[in-house]
């Protein structure tokens, strides 16, 4: 549908009485086009600057009214598209909604807007000796986590948001209200419609408030690096730690070309061998033994280096390597976006799953840098391609395609943390082709008019049915 | 709708090829009539015994076609009448589909049908050195457990049912058959559709196999129980032990009232006072360190008695006093039922919720047996009732009413783990009247006939719309 931005700004700012909560600035249209991703970029009619509640109620009864796309953004920070609004609209960003609402550290729950970051609720809760658990890697939005079920290094021991969000607040496509769940640990009182939201990617609903578990911050944390002769090898002391039930907080997997990236970005010397980053939470004789432990196993499988920190200060540049892995991958070559993979599988089955992702790399000649939460049995491979160059990002998606056929083929799932997206429409057909109706279902139940977030998780009449990506145009985009 | 037994359970057994599946005998029927609550009791027209999951398939083929209402059955032992046939027609009994399909070790997961009950799992389980760990106290099925959400002593450390499904398969009213979640620990691919229906009671469709996280035994298991000379010293302890971030497996509270039933009912000797029963789980260092800890708690607030208990025959004692808390509170009026409360709250306002409570007996003049997973912030307070006398129903009903009112005025739920089923359809109206609409369209997306457990969760059309409970009849039964 036609929409002339001019008019629809206009409107916009008139419903929400602030003609400086509404722009169709060129540069902030450009900043709302994209996430990290390789999808091609879209720019918003306009973007919103929602302050408040009350201004994602009026914007969402304004778009449902007309038939106006709305895509929530957050942090921007997605890697499969979630953010791109790519049939146009609105882009509806909460970063402003930043405000932390309660800290009960007595009952161990924060509430929190929808444009908090993860960085920004742990200042809050370190005063309190608390901490938030959902570590992604990059300083998401709460919002935007809960929206895509995000995890990261320390589900492993702690959960995914789907097990630290209590409830929500959530603005329905027709500007009604409503509160799920509540801030009790745990409820059987009807559907649980927390958990349909939780990771619905912005398509069912806004959410304009989020109220998460928060813990206790250890009595003493121990990280560890430890450098193995093979990937396989380090993916056996993961599993192996796994296996023996030692609670082990963070378990992250690097291969040597991640490493080589990260040391070039960030003037680190780590040696370029398939690597573990792992981290132990408990009271010091606890962290002692699991690291003790983990370093005979680490042994065993010709560990070179068993590198331990329990100085903050050096831990927090132990993880910053492991957090900024993803960035320094990118940045080996800024012409080209990264496509990345996702797959988790039962754990038993990582190091097989590691071995079939290579051959398909070795087989298409694609190169991907391997890093994931392998305690989980989550792994990502990151190739960077020329979303301009389609057989570049083809070759790249039939690595892809065998990754996720593996762990299809063994229980797995086709992503374990980054949602579906635009990206993974195809995968999650592949995956759960029998639930497409009903989840259909569910979004017209929600959202009879299709307004929010458009083509993402379910694709739209008239898309290929199944999901599979559209043909890219002669362009190299999506037509 | 009128409805011939003999047409319909003709009609069944040629369905489904076999008669011995299928039975109108009225001992049977009476069987499958009711729970273990205070809910009228109502038989159904028929029983299936499904053997498999084509023999559910083949019911809901047929109910579909026939616009006849099928109730799904596991070891009956609900507390708020989910599985009471309330509109007639077909009882479908899962108890034969009681396979243990698969365990996997170094998975830690294992996949079962419906009917497994929780304690065959563990006996099965014990010889790879795992357990599961959902434990609601009665030996329920594991398809029962996972349409109510169940959870139970050890949720305090391990998590709900919802913590613990991985993934269902289910058969949908109309017979089709549909698998959520996967066999990995965590997934982002589309909407939860696992998380849904877990705690649907029944609503959404008929699960025929339960894929669950399993767990390691601990190295050591140390139990504990401490007397206190009042309610609110024995609550603070529970809250301390939380508040201190001590990772207890278990801590229930029982009141003087339940010990001396459960001493009539068990043949023991507990001290007659408020009492928490407690577990450590982990080294045979940390649950001693842990133990102290809870000593020290436990003494400061007046405990006459701390007793450790590490000898496994012992603690299965310990244990299942605790376990059959219900029953003798139930044994002690056999004329009566039981109505049983399920609040939980955020857990610093434990203590506060349970004076609440008693205040709420004193003035009504009910007595009713206080005990709970107070770690969780969730109580239970029993109340043996007459369902045939109006006025002794109602008098406990008000009651159920302010300890409901309480928790919802605090942030907490009406149910942490019984679910909706027919007794709490008032409550989950005050708690969430604004999900109404958006639960009842789900129900309508996933069973548009309405034949799925019709009447629980969701009044259905013609009832009080808030789903307050039908006034009683002149009998004394809802009319």
């Amino acid at each position: 549908m036609a929409r002339d931005p001019s008019t629809l700004t206009g409107d916009l700012a008139r419903a929400l009485g602030d003609p400086a909560r509404v722009s169709a600035n060129a540069t902030v249209l450009e900043q709302h086009a994209g996430d990290f991703s390789y999808h091609p970029r879209r720019p918003p009619d306009a973007v919103v600057f929602a302050e408040s509640r009350r201004d994602v109620e009026v914007v969402l009864r304004f778009a449902s009214e007309r038939g106006i796309p709305v895509t929530p953004f957050g942090a921007g920070t997605s890697l499969e598209g979630h953010v791109i609004p790519v049939r146009g609209g609105i882009v509806l960003d909460l970063s402003r909604m930043n405000r932390i609402l309660e800290v009960r550290p007595a009952d161990f729950l924060a509430r929190v807007e929808p444009g908090v970051t993860r960085l920004q609720l742990n200042r809050r809760l370190e005063r309190e000796g608390l901490f938030f658990s959902v570590d992604p890697g990059a300083d998401a939005s709460l919002g935007g986590m809960a929206a895509t079920n995000a995890s990261g290094t320390n589900t492993v021991r702690y959960g995914a948001m789907r097990d630290n969000v209590l409830g929500l607040e959530v603005v329905l496509a027709d500007g009604r209200v409503v509160r799920t769940g509540s801030l009790a640990v745990k409820s059987s009182a009807g559907y649980n419609l927390t958990a349909l939201f939780v990771g619905s990617e912005g398509t069912l609903g806004v959410i304009t408030e989020v109220a998460v578990r928060v813990r206790p911050l250890p009595e003493a944390v121990l990280a560890a690096r430890a450098a193995f002769p093979t990937l396989d090898a380090a993916a056996a002391v993961a599993v192996g730690l796994i296996a023996s039930g030692v609670p082990v907080a963070r378990v992250e997997l690097v291969d040597p070309l991640t490493i080589r990236a990260v040391n070039r970005f960030k003037g680190t010397a780590y040696p370029e061998a398939p690597t573990l980053f792992l981290e132990f939470h408990g009271s010091e004789a606890a962290v002692a033994a699991e690291a003790e432990y983990a370093e005979r196993l680490a042994r065993e499988e010709g560990a070179s280096e068993f590198h331990r920190e329990t100085d903050p200060k050096a831990r927090e540049k132990l993880w910053e390597a492991r957090h900024h892995a993803a960035l320094a991958v990118g940045a080996t070559d800024p012409r080209k976006r990264q496509m990345v993979t996702d797959v988790c599988v039962p754990i038993s089955l990582l190091p097989e799953a590691l071995r079939a992702g290579r051959e398909a790399m070795a087989r298409e000649g694609v190169e991907g840098a391997i890093m994931g939460h392998v305690g989980d049995g989550n792994y990502h491979a990151v190739f960077m391609v020329d979303p301009e160059d389609p057989a570049d990002v083809a070759r790249a998606r039939r690595v892809n395609d065998a990754i996720v056929d593996f762990a299809l083929a063994h229980g797995g799932t086709c992503t374990g943390e980054h949602g579906v997206g635009l990206g993974k429409r195809a995968y999650l057909a592949r995956e759960h082709g029998d639930l497409l109706e009903l989840m259909a279902a569910v979004k017209r139940a929600f959202d009879p008019r299709g307004i929010l977030n458009p083509g993402k998780v379910l694709s739209e009449a008239g898309e290929d049915p199944l999901g599979r990506p559209a043909p890219l145009g002669p362009t190299g985009r999506e037509p």
